[in-house]
């Protein structure tokens, strides 16, 4: 710890708290937290933890079960090499125990669940679980970007049908009805970008070539063009590449252009043989996917230059974007067939998952809405100290009757005391003096209208329990 | 990553996975979690979920609001002199951004609240907060102690009055009643303490002498009499210090015992003078503690030999512990008068509060109580492949009637779905064939008694829902 570089003076400390008396100290660090790190305060948290729990609400409805992992993993398995890849391990928190074992923070919920399936050889399958924890990456901070934050992650183990695929669109679609956004669910598949790759006969690593193609919607066709030229691709195989990833129509006809064109590629006829080759394995499934989750009641996009940052997808990718807003995705996920077994060392562990970032929908949300600022209700003001103790009785009777209840303790005046309960938005203030306590009747301001009743408790908690 | 280490042999990589095909890795790390941190399966987690909305439940009952802090904070701010002190150091988890900068995951949820209250000088005062997060200490791991453990925190600042003690045990009261666990909780008030060294003439460093004092339950009189003679203290004042600590009776009795001694050695008239001299001030907080706690209906126990380990407690203390099992303290907290102001550099916050301890409470719960193992409802069996598409769709109006509804997406056989279902503990099970198609009735089967109904879906959905 650099004391010098941060103490303060006493003009420095006294602007932190200004109109306080300041007291110089010896040693006063700079009290700041970490980069890239927030504080919630009451109004925000509660309402993070109303999207969590509308989150968690769709999850559970699915028959999804919650799972905890621990936030400090062992660093090799999360440098395994099946799982993030190099790109990921560059941002990744490492640290060490007391015994010097290497050790770091998660950067996803999704290792740390290939993990416990490896290390559960009797879990029933298919296995399906959400986590709804924070993760951390030690990364840039650019806008929208922090280096601990909420995932709320849902996936199924053991299922390789493109059903499950669909669920997860339909989860998503739910989940941001829920929320009321609108959104887009963008799909593709991996295989399907493969065979692109292959028609165009590219010789060049696939996965840097999709890095590249991941950053279509930053950088743009021109900017993308030059990229995959720095990689060594000839000007006519890039644009072939391009107009095949880059075509436009429906769903359908994307579809049916693609098959066209991969029937060309991999001389498939498609008349004799209604069979598609394995290299158009891709848009078979994705056919089915559509199939499956328009009996769901979902139709995402098919957008075949989504391509996704991530090493372990096999086959289906899925991201959602906000229709109203541009803030990057607020979901996405897709399909990582072999991430598991290849963790485990041996067997089939399909998997295929999504993951809603809650803190874009959170800053999305708490711009755009009004939360509550508080859940208490109602705030019972003792009009002297000789009311203080009665005042607790009654907060006590309106608790027994599920009333979240808060009084004052500090013997404040009246009006400090409804000036307090109005700067935190309590909706409702009793006052308790000495005739109140005689008559038994208390009076009852609704916060909001100015509105005041004379009741009895029962009449207050019956007022108070209808809301 | 020591990759020779964790190699694995093909026989000891198949003992990961009994009976399942071996495909030799050539690198296959040891699949572990991280020293002192644990897992927490579906039926674990849904338990832990039960404990935290219940805790949460009682602290919004009392007014209290949420608050989130980062896990990761800057290391000046958790190392501040005022703060957890160098005991609690030593057990920091310490690490480094990429700009190099000195981290280190929270140790406890109090000293990031003090930050959070030094950021804000606007807040409004009184703050009552909880936090209910992980914390992270790099200890050795005993019976009941782990590395990554959640702590269930509750504080208000700004109030100086003994009503704010006292409701901090009515909380606990309250807490454990919910929880239907036995619990008696204990208070002391570290100016008794600091009064009864200062009566029996003690020269040594206090904060020392309470650190043996607080392990009377551990190495009981013997042994702490053995250790305050090591610190250089004469067995005629050892023994003056234990029987005064170590006095018996009602609380009433005690008071008034301490009430004489403290008379005698600060030289009191109790006839002439009713005020008690400053060396008294705690026995005076702890007799307006007893009558404030009494207005709310708790009664604690008065233990003058509760020391708690912790440097920044200056008034009361308290500790909660289990009446029928012996786990050390369930909960426990006490006033820190000076911590903020000390952090901040000016200004008085006077704050008290108490943290919960989930593990401890959920390693006695999990053990004695029987909790759901799923929070689905009910799970959805097609009788053939022809069958899942409705069986999507039945899934889908039951979860629009806000059914918690798993379905089978992987076509299994309607045996292995039964055995699923029963495994998992899903309670209900619905059979979706042909048959049932057509009379749009369906066997609704309660996997406990066995009781199977044929029905239609509204009736399906009012005989869940009643549930």
């Amino acid at each position: 710890m650099d004391f010098k570089k941060s103490k303060q003076t006493a003009s420095e400390g006294s602007s932190i708290l200004p109109g306080r008396p300041f007291r110089f100290q010896e040693f006063t660090m700079k009290l700041d937290r970490a980069k890239g790190t927030r504080d919630f305060m009451p109004g925000q948290k509660i309402a993070r933890d109303y999207i969590i729990n509308a989150i968690k609400r769709i999850f559970e409805l699915y028959g999804y079960l919650p799972l905890e992992t621990p936030v400090i993993e062992r660093y090799d398995v999360l440098a395994s090499k099946c799982t993030g890849g190099a790109e990921i391990l560059k941002e990744t928190f490492k640290l060490k125990d007391q015994g010097g074992r290497d050790l770091a923070l998660r950067y996803d919920l999704t290792v740390p669940l290939a993990r416990v399936i490896a290390m559960n050889p009797t879990l029933k399958m298919p296995f399906k679980r959400y986590q709804i924890d924070k993760v951390f990456r030690d990364g840039p901070i650019e806008k929208g970007r922090v280096r601990e934050f909420c995932q709320c992650d849902v996936d199924v183990i053991g299922i390789s049908q493109m059903s499950a695929d669909a669920e997860m669109l339909a989860i998503a679609q739910d989940v941001f009805k829920a929320l009321q956004l609108n959104v887009i669910i963008k799909v593709n598949n991996r295989k399907i970008l493969d065979a692109m790759m292959d028609a165009v006969g590219i010789t060049q690593d696939k996965n840097d070539i999709l890095l590249t193609i991941d950053k279509l919607y930053k950088i743009e066709r021109s900017g993308v063009e030059k990229e995959l030229a720095e990689k060594g691709m000839k000007p006519a195989v890039i644009k072939q590449l391009l107009d095949m990833i880059l075509i436009k129509g429906t769903n359908e006809a994307k579809l049916a252009k693609l098959r066209e064109l991969f029937a060309k590629a991999f001389k498939w006829d498609q008349e004799t043989s209604p069979e598609m080759p394995v290299e158009a394995e891709g848009l078979q499934e994705l056919e089915l996917l559509f199939k499956a989750a328009a009996s769901m009641g979902v139709k995402p996009f098919f957008d075949p230059s989504l391509a996704r940052g991530l090493a372990y997808y096999t086959s289906t990718i899925f991201e959602v974007v906000l229709l109203d807003k541009e803030i990057g995705s607020v979901g996405g996920g897709g399909r990582y067939d072999n991430m598991i077994g290849s963790l485990v060392g041996s067997g089939k562990y399909p998997a295929v998952g999504i993951s809603f970032g809650l803190d874009r929908i959170y800053d999305v949300l708490i711009e755009a809405r009004k939360f509550p600022t508080t859940t208490t209700q109602v705030y019972v003001i003792p009009v002297s100290i000789a009311d203080m103790e009665y005042s607790v009785e009654i907060a006590k009777e309106l608790r027994n009757a599920a009333i979240n209840t808060d009084t004052d303790l500090a013997s404040k005046s009246v009006s400090k005391n409804v000036e307090y309960a109005n700067k935190l938005g309590i909706p409702y203030v009793i006052v308790v003096g000495e005739n109140e306590r005689k008559k038994k009747k208390f009076k009852l301001k609704d916060m909001q209208s100015g509105k005041e009743q004379e009741l009895t408790i029962e009449l207050i908690i019956s007022e108070l329990t209808k809301k």
